[in-house]
């Protein structure tokens, strides 16, 4: 049997997990920043500019000294000669003399003299040379100042956020074509049994198909990791031993689902011992699916222990793989992991002191999203399928009832 | 100035879009299962097997009739036989007798006769040949029977669903090598304005770098599109219909970022009024940023002029480009955009009447997540690059207020 040992809540096996992780030191890679999409950034970006690096216009219509228009009104317009136009794309080549006005179009150069710009509905041309203005307007209104959004010597990102369009974007309106980036780190999986046979091997009774390697495979990959698959390894101490060393020696992270038998799951917390220091730190966690995890570091490599269940196995690793993979490639910005308010449509029951996670069909309704159960055992893999995302039993719940207001996270 | 027909609420907007594009005939390829993650599937998958393949125990234990277990309690144990063990990944190639049992793990095959399990935890070895049962169990208990999950000639994945890591560990569990996805579909992305330079170039007093071609990029690669930049057109007609025409030709949707100004818009749909049948459907959306939206359908492909401001134009992609992405790819599942609840930290104004968008700062605090406005002008793209969520304001709102729980959509 195997010998957990204190079950720890979802949070505090996280934070052990990773407190004990070494700071990372991810292989940086210089990475083109259009091609940087989803990469983790290892370097603080110092913008070398202005941005925008000229005073602007957000609006269509007539740059003045606001002064000049104090006092407008429907009823007591204000009179400016018009003496020129600033054309896109170039500089404005002239001042604004004082009592005058000039067609500016949005985000075209301010002229310089000119504090503020009148929106275009505000006003009307009164003779070919004069603008009628109906509305004043304050210095600084409906303009963008040089340096308003970044200065140099700003740090516009952070090291260790994910670089996504708004970054990217960002980036090249700096001048900035390259950053430094974190080379996906190499993610090991394994997984073991004597019943685990690969998926194009047609199952003889008690066999069934390997569905772990491959759902890892996907998650590791969709959050930035690259996976190398280590096959199916036997519930046998020395062959587990030899594939488990391996893949250990050649991966940055191991992730190993046992077969689902206990003597399996034995075998694999004694490998995963051998490893290195300071080996297992978390053998079970109070939650379901999933109770049956180990979270490892062993000489500075995170190495998971998952269920053989598929549904545990990928709902776990959702919890632990990926923070871990995140730790690795420096990842320091938090991204708050999407959850969606649902209206609970059947009752669920639980046991108070667990946390529980349960596949639901998410579907918007008149008033907002519903949340129906799919109720599952955690082998049943077309149960995750079906679902787009999971409930959350609190663990201080026994059970939720039908029109609840529930938390269900959603999947990425 | 632009002639914006009437100004349509979002929703509206986009069911217009949509309901006018044609119905889809996403060009097919046949894919690797284990290489279609994030694809969109465009087969019916019916299995065609049982799943699991025979009768499995979900837990360790031992394989009982169930009525031989009825009234095992503490202070009344039941004494059973054991007369073997199930090796896991071999056929159970014995039958259970009545009144007897043997050791099972999970995972393992249930024997012929056996009809649920007893866990671990609720028998003792009483002697080597005798095993003592606490606890009665109910047939079915602790078992999952063959096709529980799945049952030959069953629909487990619908044509037009998002493959992901469940969605492909399904498939190869029931020996699922190859399926039928959408090719990804080219996107054309144009900027234009005389005052866009490209990112490489220094930029002159009234010129600004391009933004906009590489953060559409970037989102339309993050939702499984492929991009092909057509660079930037100048404000001139000609030139602009030149290659806004070859860019229709050529991709399969087209999105063009007007140059800020209300001329340059002007020309954008101009030219997309020559471009096809039925035309501009939305000229105007009651959004903020965005208003300047122009959704078209030409010849039964779509086309967008996005405002030229880069957080207007990524913010409204995510909105309309999307959705039309989507679609042409055949998805047909819907995913529910991440929403988050999260208590407002201070007071933002707004338009009745108006729907309102504002980059917030999301973060934990003990009694759940604070969103922090950051109040920026639409060209400001580093107040969108900081912030990690966009604060909705409803239309019907005056504004919201500080402490208030407010609607956060996430980025993904």
């Amino acid at each position: 049997m195997p010998q957990f040992l204190e079950l720890l809540p979802r949070q505090e096996a996280l934070d052990t997990f990773i407190h004990n992780l070494p700071i990372p030191h991810p292989k940086m890679e210089q990475t083109r920043t259009i091609d940087s999409n989803g990469r983790i950034l290892l370097e603080d970006i110092i913008s070398p500019e202005l941005s925008p690096p000229f005073s602007r216009s957000t609006v269509d219509g007539y740059a003045v000294i606001a002064a000049d228009t104090f006092g407008a009104s429907d009823s007591m317009p204000v009179y400016l000669p018009v003496t020129g136009e600033v054309a896109m794309g170039k500089p404005a080549d002239f001042s604004l003399l004082p009592g005058c006005t000039c067609l500016i179009h949005t985000g075209g150069m301010l002229p310089e003299g000119a504090d503020a710009v009148v929106m275009l509905e505000d006003t009307q041309i009164a003779s070919p040379n004069e603008i009628e203005f109906f509305k004043s307007v304050a210095a600084g209104e409906n303009i963008i100042t040089a340096g308003e959004d970044v200065r140099p010597g700003d740090v516009v990102i952070k090291a260790g956020s994910r670089m996504g369009p708004a970054e990217i974007g960002g980036l090249l309106a700096l001048g900035i074509l390259d950053v430094m980036t974190a080379q996906p780190p190499l993610v090991g999986i394994l997984s073991s049994g004597d019943e685990i046979i690969p998926p194009q091997c047609q199952p003889q009774p008690g066999q069934i198909r390997d569905i772990n390697s491959y759902s890892l495979q996907a998650l590791i990959q969709r959050y930035g990791g690259q996976a190398k698959l280590y096959g199916i390894a036997p519930d046998e101490l020395d062959a587990l031993e030899r594939i488990m060393k391996r893949a250990f020696e050649e991966c940055d992270m191991l992730i190993v689902t046992a077969g689902s038998s206990a003597s399996t799951r034995d075998l694999t917390s004694t490998v995963i011992r051998q490893l290195g220091k300071p080996g297992i730190l978390v053998h079970g966690v109070r939650i379901r699916p999933g109770k049956p995890t180990i979270l490892a570091v062993c000489d500075g490599k995170p190495v998971i222990g998952l269920p053989g269940n598929p549904v545990s196995a990928l709902v776990i690793a959702s919890f632990f793989a990926i923070p871990a993979l995140e730790h690795l490639m420096g990842k320091t910005q938090t991204t708050p992991r999407p959850v969606l308010k649902a209206e609970l449509t059947l009752n669920v029951p639980s046991v108070t002191g667990r946390e529980d996670f349960i596949p639901v069909h998410l579907f918007l309704a008149k008033d907002g999203y519903k949340a129906e159960p799919i109720f599952f055992k955690s082998n049943m893999i077309f149960s995750l399928a079906r679902s787009n995302g999971l409930l959350r039993i609190p663990a201080d719940a026994v059970g939720l009832s039908a029109g609840e207001s529930v938390e269900v996270y959603l999947y990425l």
